[in-house]
């Protein structure tokens, strides 16, 4: 091959994109985040040509109807969604349907085609992220994912890039609205949950079926994401622990309350240790991930207690950065569109300059340590009978277990006696063993609440 | 040219980087920063590699003197910075040197000679960004600089990436941490300004030579680098408006307090109406770009009062992001180093996939708003004479100079006697008229201090 032939890496292809020829963008879905996506494409088309190089041209938006007036001319809507991937002027994908299904087959038939794809799907790339990334590694086009997770907030790019030459040791998030607007608003009102959720769905914080959030799959799905980026392991939202807030009562945020602290959804992922009998880091062996989703204890004090109502933040924890801190809106059309087209601008740089998103980064492959071996402290909350020794007694039932109180306090009198204890770490198996002996106990009525407690120093 | 001499673009081009031809690296300084740097890419080299897609190898560090054990193999130091740039296995370029020379000549050698480069010297790309950019663009090289803001935070690549699709009014950050360590010390022993920086020298958060953090020249110089990259306008460190801490009182932060704020040090970079008598933008006009650094009274509420130490972070306002905040640790060495990690890894990425980090985009070429046109809030403190009518006639004298007063207490008795004025906002040559019409008054004593007061809503 002659050398002069070789054109320099990222050389323009004169003709290829230009005045003449814009980059083509097509939109799947049009619902809060794809409107919003559309209508900064058509607004701020000057802004967004000056920063891509070329012209950046809308080509047509997928709906599932064309019965309702969008404000769009009619020739920009088609119910054919595959028909408008598949169209030769169609350069870059946006995917904002949300699901695995039909989103999963049309961002693969885009990236096949060699197009770029802009996604902010959460619950197809906690599970599908190995296929799709392999898909474009095929055929060297990009995928960008920042609106996947925590909305307007760029977490993804940061651990994608920006901590790329680091060692991240943690994650924790609030990384869902509606859960935490419910939590929040529970705190601020003393209102119970179902009432407060109610509320919510009235404000449109809550979907009318409000399963994802509330029961936290989606957080489950996102810490998925969130893990396989920080640690360069593949997650999957089957491998996320997930308990949701819909059992979380008013009394348990008093609770909270009475001991400083905030009841918060977190998102937490971490590097433990290797498994029980298996070979250290240090030996050869490997240490693993956990990922999990539920309601817990935070103090006021941590940075993550102050995030209320629909806002989220995420702490990264790196070994040479420290502890970062990322807050903003994290869901919602605009601010998601402003992760969209951020992710857009730089997928159609890449086409007219050449270059190209970083692709999945899965090599370390470390287990997933299962919840039961994942130690946590524990806030747990007795009824029990008002009579000299109960204390005692209930201490020996966690020295039993082989689980170490940090604090206990005993409230109240009579029948409303309550013994409050918070434990140092303890794996969930020992705990759930305690709780049900502590269950069984004849001066205890009952076991009110167990919640983990996060964000404190052991 | 046949169509199949050509390389689909980031096609990696076998023999050029992989196992046998590693990608090289020079460090140019091993201070703080570059001994953390020279560290992790020995320790993690591994990591660094599976990152990158090729081994990343260390070929020398540029250092001023040899007489020194720096814990390197002798083969690795040179004094001949030069050189070790010129090397035709050096592929990346870090500079760790700071300051104008012989970093940016060192730079420029670099890039026209294809080679990448990664640099956290604020200083430099505060006034040769069009430079070092425009060289990088005729070689097609890179050009980045995470660790030149913020240490550690991811914001740089946020503003050029992630918010390359919407449109930031607003950028207000604590962007140095030495001011911080400072007035946060102050605020909380109630210390004054001299005896505290003697404590921060000594306890290597100030350097021996405190002015550059001290009169703000440091956060002058990211505010600059802020400004251009959020607003696509080109800003130098001249352009920004600068005040340092080193005449802030024990007793301003007193006052402060009284009113529930704190002082911080702040860089804030906004988008501001066209100039008096010019067209407006919908007229065709421009608006304009306001870049200022000065210590500011914020509210205790306000998510940067919160910031103490030596943290920094970073309020961005975006069109439709929203708020968003970064948090971290904006200086040392590892933080800094691993901004610079960060970075590496991209540049080596992009030199082994083909691809190529954002140029400058500085299209919009908006004006500077002189600070004397930009309007803030103001805080001002009166010693005045114990006598009936002086709050009137105190209150008088800012009416007729146009500055509207939002409250004004009067507090103390006798020789002790004081007014607390708090202004509507006011541009800064009509409150300098004011405070030299106030010191005039027979009635005021002395006008104790002037603040400005930021992150209120008017």
């Amino acid at each position: 091959m002659p050398e002069a032939s070789v054109p320099a890496v990222n050389e323009v292809v004169p003709g290829q994109w230009g005045p003449d020829r814009p980059i083509g963008v097509a939109v799947l879905g049009m619902g809060n985040v794809g409107s919003e996506v559309v209508r900064i494409l058509r607004e701020h088309a000057d802004d967004l040509q000056a920063r891509v190089g070329a012209p950046v041209t809308l080509r047509g938006v997928a709906v599932r109807t064309l019965d309702r007036d969008r404000g769009l001319p009619a020739d920009l809507l088609t119910t054919d969604a595959e028909g408008l991937v598949a169209r030769s002027d169609v350069d870059v994908v946006v995917e904002v349907i949300g699901g695995i299904d039909p989103a999963r087959a049309l961002i693969l038939a885009a990236l096949n085609a060699g197009k770029s794809v802009v996604t902010a799907n959460k619950a197809l790339l906690a599970d599908y992220t190995g296929e799709l990334a392999a898909a474009a590694e095929r055929s060297r086009a990009d995928l960008y994912f920042e609106a996947a997770v925590a909305g307007a907030i760029p977490v993804v790019r940061p651990l994608i890039q920006s901590l790329s030459g680091d060692r991240v040791n943690r994650v924790v998030g609030i990384v869902n609205g509606t859960t935490n607007f419910i939590l929040s608003a529970m705190d601020e009102t003393g209102a119970d949950y179902g009432e407060t959720l109610a509320e919510a769905t009235r404000l449109g914080y809550a979907e009318a079926d409000p399963t994802a959030d509330v029961e936290g799959y989606d957080a489950a799905a996102k810490a998925a994401i969130l893990a396989s980026l920080a640690f360069h392991t593949r997650v999957t939202a089957a491998d996320v622990f997930r308990q949701g807030i819909s059992t979380i009562t008013s009394e348990d945020l008093e609770t909270a309350s009475a001991v400083n602290c905030a009841v918060k959804l977190l998102a937490i992922c971490e590097r433990v240790p290797a498994g029980p009998g298996e070979p250290s880091p240090d030996e050869g062996g490997k240490e693993r991930v956990s990922v999990r989703v539920y309601p817990a204890l935070i103090p006021r004090k941590h940075p993550l207690a102050t995030v209320s109502g629909a806002f989220n933040a995420v702490v990264v924890e790196a070994e040479n950065a420290g502890r970062l801190m990322f807050y903003g809106q994290g869901a919602g059309g605009a601010p998601t569109a402003s992760a969209v087209l951020g992710d857009l601008v730089m997928a159609a740089r890449n086409k007219f300059f050449g270059g190209r998103a970083p692709g999945e980064s899965v090599y370390a492959a470390l287990p997933i340590a299962p919840i039961g071996d994942t130690p946590t402290r524990y806030h747990v909350n007795l009824k029990v009978e008002d009579r000299p020794g109960v204390l005692a007694r209930v201490a020996g039932k966690f020295a039993e277990h082989g689980v170490s109180i940090s604090t206990v306090r005993q409230e109240g009198h009579d029948d409303r006696a309550r013994l409050v204890v918070v434990t140092h770490l303890a794996t969930e198996s020992a705990l759930a063993e305690t709780v049900a002996a502590l269950a069984d106990m004849e001066s205890v009525t009952s076991v009110t609440s167990v919640l983990r407690l996060e964000g404190t120093e052991e």
